[in-house]
């Protein structure tokens, strides 16, 4: 069985509840629900933290996995320890974004966390999610 | 009765301590004691944490309060986190600073915070936060 | 008696027909009114110009008072004029916006001002005005 | 009778005496007779003045008039007090420019004007007139 | 009989399908058909191509008309192959656009093609065309 | 029967010769051959140029497809021409890179087609163009 | 006998009162006084205004006066409408400062009207204006 | 025998009717028939085009040649496009301008293909092309 | 006995696993121990901590020790809150780099923590801890 | 006695040969000529050097002077170490220019050099020396 | 016996006279002594030169040397030849600064020169120098 | 006979012993032999310095010879004054690079000497030299 830790970083716990033009009116228990659904021979951890140290120490634990989903949240743009993190971690590792962030403010187009990542998938809704394990089942 | 809840960011429990040309000799229990003797019909919540995520896990809990004042320290400055949970929340939040903050170091003049607040206060030393609850008080 | 001067500078004698999201319905007039009649206390000098030299001119009467509030207008964003005049004025002087500044056009969110004056009042419509008296009141 | 407003900002009192190669031979003179003498069915206001302040008390008085020609001169560059000002006139109004501002020094390309304006005429001499005047009547 | 060589570049010829906000819900029929009527005495020849390559090879039969006049479509904010070419032709060439480029995205503001025309209008829909025509009869 | 037009731009055509570091050794071919294997119930209309004109003229057929796939090459980066043509297009369009363009040369991070898109995939190799199949066929 | 214009800008009425550190303890009374004793063979017109409009208009005058010294103040830095007056003025022209601009704050340090004068003195208190006028007396 | 590749971009087909300031009076065939003469032994295809995706397609026939000398006109300044071609070809690339570039507008002196040549002549005018040719041979 | 506070910011317990060319092979554990082994005359504190506001925390018992060594790994480019905290502290803080900052990628050249602290040593691995403690014993 | 230092650096000693519509047709003989006949009561000593470090070397003998004049010719824009030198001599030092350096190209605006000198003399010609000397004399 | 080049650039011969907030009392002499008091084990070789060129010949003696210390002055901020030259010297090379160049002007915090050294202290006075020579001796 | 001098600049005494990547293993004495040897009817003189100063006042004997060939090294990026000397040299002068500057870092793309030199060659090792003087003996 394979093994994916799903990491949604800050205020991502707010989904469905948030500008729903922008992140849908899905909540992340929906999300998790339907990824499980639709991958039942994969085994997900699922995580959330408003913290940036916390998900660097859920990132450290990398070794009990197949392969890693991130949504950094707003950490995107400016948490280059989170990036440091990846850099050193030997497993497939894709950013995801549920919004299409390059139409809308101008500091979400920079990712410092995209040079450290195998990939990244954004602007697909609940679905940059699942094509993210749909490659890593797959590669 | 109306409830507040006032957040200070991170080196704000130093207040007192720290550079006194800037931020004046008061403590932190100094400005609180002055808000509650000032407005004894408000009751408020006070928070003080040097993590983000803790700020941000507070403000997550806005529905209980009518209205928020939050000095985000130098959070101010590179906190989208923050920002993008402020945004997604439907009351009255003003940002406030003790200092001039406009003739101090370049950095201090970006706030990435103020565009998702209602208002922003800052320079009137403890009177910036005393301010901020006669708003959200009268509004 | 206290003797406050309030500045308005370009274009807000035009207020309450300029774009009313931004600025609200309210007229000067019912702003001057609402001042008078929440401080009967203080003796207000009203100015509004659009020209920048009589916004100085009447700056530097500034010993007739005990306080200044100024609305510089378009005049934030580029007049180091007004701003040489306030730095060289030894009194409390308070930059007040009606609108949050932040999260409007860009070049609205620099303001050559802000570095001369005591503090900064901004997105709390005609309240950016009362809190100022309320401050120069009380210090 | 179609009224229009015709303002030419600071130093356009000098054409005809100022570097001929960029602004031609005609004088002021010469073409607000040329205006009038091809259009015998507007009745033109003309107003010139090198005072950022008298153009916005002249444009203030927009009620008066079916459409705005504009030649901000050199507060094209700089003047945010001048396009708060023609934002909130609901009226016809258009940038115009004698020379060719584009291949002339660096800070002509800019104009913190334009957006506010309905559209922009530059380049054809006397010609960016009488252009602005012929979309005036006829839209 | 004057001859006047009118091109249009990229996604022009989608006009009255594409975003009718900024360009209005006339085609490019629809206008040519209105300049050919409202300029009797004029021959147009029409170029529309979604190939830079082909508009310079247009441009360069320069030769056989009176005046030209452009839109350069997305062309004018990258193209100084265009501007070369427009740079060695000694016609009357005017740049025109539909929309007023300066209160849209940022990028639409800079044109590389404006420093080697004669002038430019913008904003006045399909006057632009218009007024662009009537310059170049009358000069 | 659902109808995906698959684009491929500039240098594409070279896929297998080209630096095998960035891009695999698979050729467009092969590529092409795996999707419809893959995706026996979507008809694919392939097509790739290294004409940005060509692009746009393809781009303008789109009308009879599902969805559309564009990896734009090099012209991701300066093409605004095609950033324009999508941007007026009512369908899911899917910008897919084979390489992670965010750990390579600076200018290759930098797409002005992005913001026109429904989505973004990069840095998946062929799965690149695999899931954003997936993408349409499921939304 | 010579005749020279001495332009003095936007607060420069206050010299003695303001930053002493700056700009010395003498006024612009004792200033012009030491320049009509040091030079009893030269006429002097002395000029002050605090507006950018009546200082063009002076400017104009310019047929009447050998040569002109401006003191621009803070007009240095973003008067585009004073660099447009006198680079069409074919007299000397001295543009004076009486701090050293260059150590002070970065705004201090741009001037846009320094390319239209003929020449700069700067930093050498009231002597930049006696020497300014040595200059045109001996040329 | 040796085989050379010789690519000229937009607008060099006019060489002789534009600016003769920086470009000489020769013409484009004038400079072929002074290479074919100066090296008899030497075969030469000759290829000039207004389009990019021309100029690509050529380049992708590098096979047959044993060197290409490349004057990209305008596309120096922008076409990634053509950056990546050159990049992906084991030839030696030799990108001449007639010109020096780098003593006139500040966008000729960026290219953002000489990093993918082998080496770069400019300045020289024809003799850009003769020394390019003089390299090959000899290396 | 001299007690020093020694901290390692986010990522440095990984020491050892990271990436070798760029911090060696030693473990945090090895660096520690080779401290206490060169110093037995100080008494050392270690603390690493992947959390900002845990570091913060920390240094805000600063009165215990007689001097601070920090490598504040990633925080270094963005953490103005640990910047203000250090700021704050009347001891000597050195920050220390492992690798050569200088040599990687650009985000790495710009510390914010630097001005804050005593001084900083950087690129010499293990021997940057060793160097600062041999700086706070003699100074 | 008084003792002037008057330094002339890199191709200063060319003056004459020079471009005369920037520099005159005086050479570096009828300059220090011309200073020594119009200042009889002074001593000076002239220093031309295309060195960098001979100009320091004689900067730091000082101590024999009253006062020196610096025209530092192209070190003006790069030579932080001439500035380092001047900002610790405790001795009137005035920057001279002979030709307007602010209408000519923008690398000659930026001086190093001015923050560290006393004042600044620019675009007299050699009234620029000899109105520094003047000044020295005076004060 | 070990052999250490100790190289000090412009200015530093005045250590002791300049600015003494930053770079305290001691002389370049007394630093000598200490160095060579400190480690009587080691022949240091002392170089001084305003010479950004007699540096250079300097450093080319590399080979006599097992490490060198340079202390670049404000040849810091520029000599990209100075960094060239280190770059190809084989041997420990330490960039020291007596004072925190980064809570100064800002030119001080870039350093040219740290890409091509093995590592950089700086803040810590004279024992910039004795941690430099530590580290030579023990690497 | 035809005079040549040869010039060059910091570290390129070094040739041969440098990064060979880049500048391949021949020394400055082998590319001089190989240049006499090449171009016998061609008299040589060949300079080299590591100080700017040294290079300036040999540029100042320019009338002894028919053309210069500069390879400025490092200086290159910085050396106005090198910059403003061969600006008033009225002889054919070359710059050469031996490397492809352009693929290599940043500062290198930046020459401040091009602009004053006739024409530029870089990129094809020992051949920059000998097509330098193919040109000045042919032109």
């Amino acid at each position: 069985m394979m093994n994916i830790l799903v990491i949604n970083g800050p205020n991502l716990n707010q989904l469905g509840k948030r500008d729903k033009n922008q992140y849908g009116s899905f909540t992340l228990d929906d999300l998790m629900e339907k990824m499980i659904k639709k991958f039942p021979e994969v085994s997900f951890e699922f995580f959330q933290s408003n913290y940036e140290g916390a998900i660097i120490d859920e990132l450290e634990k990398y070794e009990a996995y197949d392969g890693i989903i991130i949504n950094p949240g707003a950490f995107t743009h400016y948490s280059y320890a989170i990036r440091d993190c990846i850099e050193s971690i030997p497993k497939i590792i894709i950013e995801v974004h549920i919004s299409n962030v390059y139409n809308r403010e101008d500091f979400r187009k920079e990712s410092v966390i995209s040079p450290a990542c195998t990939g990244k998938i954004s602007g697909l809704r609940d679905y940059s999610y699942i094509l993210a394990v749909e490659y890593i089942v797959n590669n």
